[in-house]
């Protein structure tokens, strides 16, 4: 029988907090989906053996396939180990060559391993061990009565890579032909209602079609997203109906579409500075560097990020951006003028092909009834065109702000460059 | 019996895609917790009979207060009420003054009422119904064997409100007069493995006071946080508990802890700034403005946040910053000389009293066999006091290496200015 059906299960009392989602688990999902394999149950359980095993003990009865994150530490609290060692009567032993591993982690940072990580080393009878190599806790894949159960450390850097080869081997193996394929579509400058007005139609139609075309719609900061599944077996006729359906709704929401392949902003604009051979620096005051960080978060941009200046103060929006002070006094610090002289100053001072320059009120405080919290204006300058600008009005908490401003200033580079 | 535990149930296949999380359940976890009544198991799980019938009934077999949100609509799907109906073995009956209720709404929007709605109508027997001023879907209340059960419609502005009053009456009568308060020590500059090393006898030993004290302890990016919670019904006895736990730890951690209230790193280096009359700033190459991105994220920075530049490019390092061309080429742009020519230019050319300087590289490309991925060095001055500068050996990827060089920079501005 193949898997079909699987069941996720978070171990830690931090993620009953109200501090803490678990996130580890849309990862997983997706990576499930995938195979063809659909989540029936999510939990999060404390740092409680009691709880964990009636839990587990419920999955096993109801899922093909567990997956158990977090509680691999070396500490008290880490129970998942003992706990999954108990419920399926495979009592534990210690693996040397864990240990070794784990032993040389510490060393390769001048350290003697601290007893307690001799914990991580412990494994239940039968368990594959999965290799980590971004941390010291180990993964685990058991084979079990037709059941599988996977235990993968709780931070994401650990257990993403960790499961991605899991589900490439030994889940790819055992799920059955049906695979679910996925589509998504970003776009920004058009509201939810909006979006859904536009694309309701299509894909209200597709859904009817064969195979079906699955839609979610999603609002998430700065941006809405459509995200399309099909499953089915046959991958061609599969990614085509996709395809089309992807064809349709671009047309229905053309520019306001910035990536049709799941990358962000911040990776549309540097393959677009990329291809074009131009460099880009940015004059930012509202958003405190964002937008830079935003554009140095993708590998490899250093070929097109020159140089950024953060002007909170406008005494530096003069010394280092050489914005006229009467220019300021003349417009206020909140204006168009003031945009543009940042825009062309860091692109000036720098020597960037493009120049982008923000500023605005954040919040909470500083708004004034003409300029009230959320007004922000951004210039983008590109070669060979004439200048942009624009004020905007967004509406949020003050990183919310700050984020929709970087997004709608990187909007803006991407379409003057496209 | 006091209420003491509680489960939390979100219904709704939607919940179990990749692109959403139920948040409900922070909000829930907040209000119980201020009445003492702590959570041991959430869950999610789709629009199944079967599977909410047997998630609901190990909840029952376990916790006093079990909350379901969502699956309370008109449609097929919503199968909260009836699932809830069937495990208590508590009829339904349908209340014709909850279906005029939905009936007048519909009216007032000058609709008939589907009639699909009336499903809405349907009680289980001994059920209190929740008035749902925002929506349609009542909530239910129901003393079921010593147990609660509540049972809320999804979306959080129909949700809040309701639950809110049912904490405010029905549940605060229940809840027994214990409390939980908590207390939390942020640590940076020490892996969790020591943290733990040094805080476990402390913890080890509180766990056996009275009122005991639990501890979690979790590793985040760039921290370690120790949360501790007494429950006890003697407000005083709880807070000196406490006060007592965290001076030991602190006395143990000592600098390690930069926060001991919740407040991050940016908020308690900026307390710190405004409190002595500072300004800061900062001269970013590897970190991309992600510094300066933090420094203004808490509302009323710009009282202390003077300016940053981003110098990716070594021409900019010297053209924006002042850093001789000949000490890049001597040294490297990675180096602590270059480290501190960078605090020292933006200092300068801004009039900042504090600057930071950060060279390194965040990966993946860029590494050398002397100066590896991770390589950052980071330069501090402050006012009256010889020059900081470190090299620091970071590991992760490239948004990871950016946080960490944040932390750790940000970090020594607080130990400077302490």
């Amino acid at each position: 029988m193949p898997l079909a059906s699987a069941e996720i299960i978070a171990v830690g009392s931090e993620l009953l907090g109200s501090s803490r989602v678990d996130t580890n688990s849309l990862y997983i999902t997706d990576k499930l989906a995938a195979l063809g394999i659909e989540l029936r149950v999510k939990s999060v359980v404390g740092d409680d053996r009691g709880d964990l095993a009636a839990v587990l003990r419920q999955a096993l009865a109801r899922a093909d396939v567990i997956v158990l994150t977090g509680g691999l530490g070396p500490t008290d609290d880490d129970l998942t180990r003992d706990v999954v060692s108990e419920v399926l009567a495979r009592p534990m032993t210690v693996d040397e060559a864990i240990a070794g591993k784990i032993r040389a982690r510490f060393a390769r940072r001048g350290l003697d391993m601290p007893e307690v990580n001799r914990r991580q080393a412990q494994v239940p009878a039968g368990a594959l061990v999965l290799d980590n190599p971004n941390g010291t806790a180990p993964g685990l894949f058991i084979d079990h009565d037709g059941k599988t159960v996977v235990l993968l450390p709780g931070p994401p850097r650990e257990m993403q890579p960790m499961f991605d080869l899991v589900c490439r081997t030994q889940l790819a193996v055992r799920a059955g032909a049906e695979r679910v394929y996925r589509a998504s579509l970003f776009i920004t400058g058009l509201g939810e209602s909006h979006v859904e007005q536009k694309a309701q139609p299509i894909y209200a139609r597709w859904r009817e079609a064969m195979p079906p075309v699955s839609t979610t719609i999603l609002a998430a900061m700065g941006q809405v997203e459509l995200h399309l599944s099909v499953r089915d077996a046959d991958e061609r006729r599969a990614l085509s109906t996709l395809d089309a359906v992807r064809g349709e709704l671009l047309q229905a929401l053309g520019e306001h579409v910035y990536s049709t392949d799941g990358r962000g902003m911040e990776e549309i604009v540097g393959e677009l500075l990329k291809a074009r051979g131009l460099t880009i620096a940015a004059a930012e005051s509202c958003t405190g560097g964002l937008l830079m960080s935003r554009l140095t978060d993708v590998a490899g941009s250093s070929a097109y990020v020159r140089a950024g200046v953060v002007a909170y103060d406008n005494a530096d929006k003069t010394a280092l951006l050489g914005v006229p002070a009467d220019l300021i006094a003349a417009h206020g610090a909140v204006s168009e003028a003031v945009a543009i002289a940042m825009a062309e100053g860091v692109r000036q001072r720098t020597g960037a092909d493009v120049g982008v320059g923000i500023t605005g009120i954040a919040g909470p405080g500083g708004g004034t009834k003409d300029k009230p919290v959320g007004t922000v204006v951004i210039a983008a300058i590109v070669p060979r065109q004439p200048a942009y600008v624009r004020t905007f009005q967004f509406i949020g908490a003050r990183t919310q702000v700050k984020f929709q401003s970087t997004q709608a200033a990187l909007n803006r580079v991407r379409r003057l460059l496209e």
